[in-house]
């Protein structure tokens, strides 16, 4: 029996899991849940799933919480919660799926405690990277990861050499505003920007989606996950989200995972991992696109994250952290309608260059840098 | 230094295996080539690449290759000839690029000597399947194959688990005429089907890519090279012919192999296995595809080839090998105009119909089985 612990269980990741796991009675095991403020969720899943432990957002949550659940469940908060659900309620697995760097100090903490983790949360690897791989090489403890792009291609290197991988492919759906040039996505609007057109996903994901800031932070995230340099990691827009991801060796021969657009693939996948489960999703049939897959180079003046992506790994340390925490305050205000559209790239890049790099940061220099961005980011939108 | 031998080395895949290996003078040596009748290309074959022994399709023909090349090269002819080159050369592998039942016999004598075969002779699965594995497995040889779609199926099973295997998709160019109907293809001519839209490849080859009877030797050939029953194995028209094929688990995941449509990254990986090597191939450029990457299920009835494939398979035992051999005899008819393009599956099934079979059968079976199969296709023939 696996006992498997995850953050964000009432979000998008979150619920698709509890999807996979409830298929499983006797392979897994709920032992953790955390949310953030959706307390009448969170108290279905615990009935449903019996963990022994859960935490919420804030202590109003938890208080509203417990009058509706069992007395014997732990109920925590806030950051102490997430921590105690990553490293101390006996989880093999721990699945990071909440959303910015608040999934940083629990991962870590997991690591630690020797849980393997089932990454759904890319600002730990984009963050802090080199402290999060090397605390994992230490500890023996595996990363899984969950987004579909590099659990596609963490399948596709399975069971061949390292030294004989030339490019990293990463797909991106493109958004749904690809097609539309700079001066037409001015006014797009937080509710046109979190409907993704392949996926079902949560809206700062949808937001990064449509800015292709996603792509940058996966850009990141494969750097490290499977230790290619930012300039062997290619993007491909392919709108029919079809082909996941691909990883091109030396003789020429491209290995890819292909699947239907559904997140339960590689959840199912990561918290299976070394078996491999049915999932009750629908079969792929290659023959159903009539119009055939299709890719693109993407326009890198078009998409500046991507410029903006490559930038951080070069400069490298604590700027990786800037620019996603920048990201995540900017995608808050625009969801706040604070800030244009438009100008989420500009913000970030603005941050970016006010941010003097603290090389081979610890982990107290990458949280400072993150608050720092945060900071300089309100500022800079105000400013734009 | 891995000594390779090559049965069929001036052909196709003969020379493009040897355009491999001259990249590779410290890591190739070859021990043995062998060929029908080209003797001025088999002689500048033996000055460049050195071998020490060569066989040739006949004793004219191997009369005439001495007198071109030093006098310490071993010259044999016929079968005895293949079968020294492939069992008492000193190969480490075995390519065995011949065509037809000829190259049976040579590849068990090979296995039998501990020799990898790098197998590019399709018909020596689809004739003798069972007692080709059986005996691999008993000598602990391994069967690497170089059609582009079981090399792409080696490379997308590598790392995982056979019982997570639900599909093989083998993908089809469809050859030259699969848009058309059957009434069209009445008068094509030798000319018209040797001619291959995408791959680079040999007469005989390219008549069963054009009737699809390539594709049901595969369904036959991946039956044994991978344990899978035929039921499982499904085809894909792919016209690009940038997928090679995939495997689909049983999560939904398909994984697939993608590349040029140049045979020698299958052949490098067949020769330099389980290392990879440059190939000096093109790199594969998704995007280069611009009308995108286009899937059609086959209509069985138009290319009843794929049909008779799973019959023969139902029926097992030497019912493979008959309809292998009635194949090849219906393929020289046709190219020397002695029977009409569209009669070629006709006499296949009506060879199949009275064919009585022999299960589990030795190799004199199978051997008798081709025989009797060529005849009776030359007597189809003459009575269609």
């Amino acid at each position: 029996m696996k006992q498997v612990a995850i953050l964000g269980s009432t979000g998008s990741i979150g619920t698709q899991a509890l999807d996979v796991i409830a298929r499983y009675p006797r392979r897994f095991s709920v032992a953790a849940l955390t949310a953030g403020r959706n307390v009448s969720l969170m108290a279905a899943q615990v009935r449903r799933f019996g963990p022994g432990l859960v935490a919420m957002g804030d202590r109003g949550a938890a208080e509203a919480l417990k009058k509706e659940i069992p007395r014997d469940v732990r109920v925590l908060a806030g950051e102490e919660g997430l921590r105690a659900a990553a490293a101390e309620s006996g989880a093999d697995v721990l699945l990071t799926s909440v959303v910015g760097s608040v999934g940083l100090g629990p991962t870590l903490a997991a690591i630690e405690a020797g849980v393997d983790i089932a990454l759904a949360n890319k600002e730990t690897l984009v963050a802090a990277g080199s402290i999060v791989t090397a605390a994992a090489r230490r500890k023996g403890v595996r990363l899984l990861p969950v987004d579909s792009e590099h659990n596609a291609i963490f399948q596709a290197l399975k069971g061949h050499r390292h030294e004989h991988i030339t490019r990293l492919i990463l797909t991106a759906s493109g958004g749904p505003f690809w097609q539309r040039t700079r001066d037409d996505i001015q006014d797009v609007t937080p509710e046109e920007a979190v409907k993704h057109p392949r996926w079902n996903m949560g809206a700062k994901i949808s937001v990064d989606s449509a800015t292709m800031m996603n792509k940058a932070l996966e850009i990141i995230e494969a750097r490290w996950l499977f230790d290619i340099p930012g300039e062997r990691i290619d993007v491909l827009i392919h709108p029919q989200s079809v082909v996941h991801s691909l990883v091109e060796y030396r003789d020429g021969s491209q290995i890819a995972q292909l699947g239907t657009t559904d997140m339960r693939i590689p959840i199912a996948y990561a918290l299976s991992y070394p078996d491999r489960i049915e999932t009750g999703v629908k079969k792929l049939s290659l023959s159903d696109f009539g119009g055939g897959l299709t890719f693109f180079p993407p326009n890198e003046a078009r998409f500046p994250a991507l410029t903006l992506a490559r930038r951080a790994l070069q400069d490298g340390g604590t700027m990786p952290a800037v620019l996603s925490a920048a990201n995540e305050r900017a995608v808050e205000l625009f969801l706040n309608r604070e800030l244009p559209f438009a100008a989420i790239e500009a913000v970030v890049s603005a941050v970016m260059e006010r941010h003097t790099v603290v090389s081979n940061p610890d982990l107290e220099a990458v949280f400072e840098a993150d608050r720092w961005a945060r900071d300089a980011a309100e500022k800079a939108g105000e400013t734009l």
